[in-house]
């Protein structure tokens, strides 16, 4: 007898495949190969491991893992929305609450419950976890575009100020990635490939 | 002034990008496509948060997941070797061993130190962590090879008893999900889609 809890997990892992698909905006590192939102996900857990210690606050790195590994699982029904996009919000919406109760509800039912409530303990930002895992949600693709000239922001028309007002969330996670973060976006406008009015 | 420590990680975290252009053997699930490193270690990452009920013994879920994410790294340098391959043997190669000092010799030393002994544990296999998950690497192929029709069984020819011998590892990790992979693998003969000889 296989049971029941089982059966609905590997249910989940199956449908969570597609998050393989799931084209972002952003880059690959020195490429023009688009990222999928599983990479994506991949190298925002691994970055937790390595940057913990710069956290502001002690952080539970476990719970901050498991956010990031999960946290663009619902754009499997409410797709990518770009961060700089100016018709569609990116956060909370409907749709990705609609997305959350159904993926996650393939779970059995605690399961799915523990990981709806960090999914949007992460979209609420609020905790000191959320914040760090936030924190390298913003780092990922500054760093990307860095490598890309201007990637994102050149090809969107995207300038300094938007830039700034969205990647300065980082501090709330970590002042010392705040810091290095604030001097490539700087020398971004140095270099020319962020815009600046 | 940026901290030393955090140069070091940033400069690791860029190597790493190129784990997402390895591509494995195996399929994503119900497609053609294959899948690369990065996703592969990002699905079996979540697979061990799901699944961590089912271990034979209580584990640090943490350390799992850690040797989950990093546990195909060494491949930037030393290539994927196909689990079925008759020619190269895959466990601990002196050119993994090379590839592991010089990517996570990257990182700040103490750090270092730490993702190499854990990968060493990975590879070893030993430890209820590392058993564990070992399960969740066989599990996976064997999900995506049973949604492909055979998958890397079919196209490579690999028969019952060569696949029984790779995936009764499983059963050291979690007898309950050896139980569930079993059956999938008499229903795969059953089915045709692996030959027993």
């Amino acid at each position: 007898m296989i049971s029941d809890n089982l059966l609905k997990q590997i249910a989940f892992i199956k449908e969570i495949d597609k998050v393989k698909y799931i084209q972002r905006k952003t880059k690959l590192f020195n490429s023009d190969r688009n990222e999928n939102d599983a990479e994506h996900s991949w190298h925002l857990a691994i970055m937790a491991v390595v940057l913990a210690e710069h956290s502001n606050e002690n952080i539970d790195v476990l719970k901050v893992i498991k956010m990031l590994l999960i946290h663009d699982i619902v754009e499997i029904d409410a797709g990518d929305t770009f961060i700089y996009d100016t018709q569609k919000n990116h956060t909370n919406t409907d749709e990705e609450r609609l997305a959350a109760n159904r993926i996650f509800g393939l779970l059995p039912e605690a399961q799915a419950e523990e990981l709806i409530e960090i999914w949007e303990e992460f979209e609420a930002g609020e905790t000191k976890e959320a914040k760090f895992a936030k924190s390298m949600d913003r780092l990922e693709p500054l760093l990307q575009n860095t490598s890309n000239n201007g990637g994102t922001w050149a090809e969107f028309g995207v300038d300094y100020d938007k830039v700034f007002n969205k990647k300065k969330v980082i501090k709330e996670g970590s002042e010392v990635i705040w810091d290095y973060a604030e001097n490539l976006i700087n020398e971004s406008v140095d270099k020319g490939i962020l815009k600046k009015i």
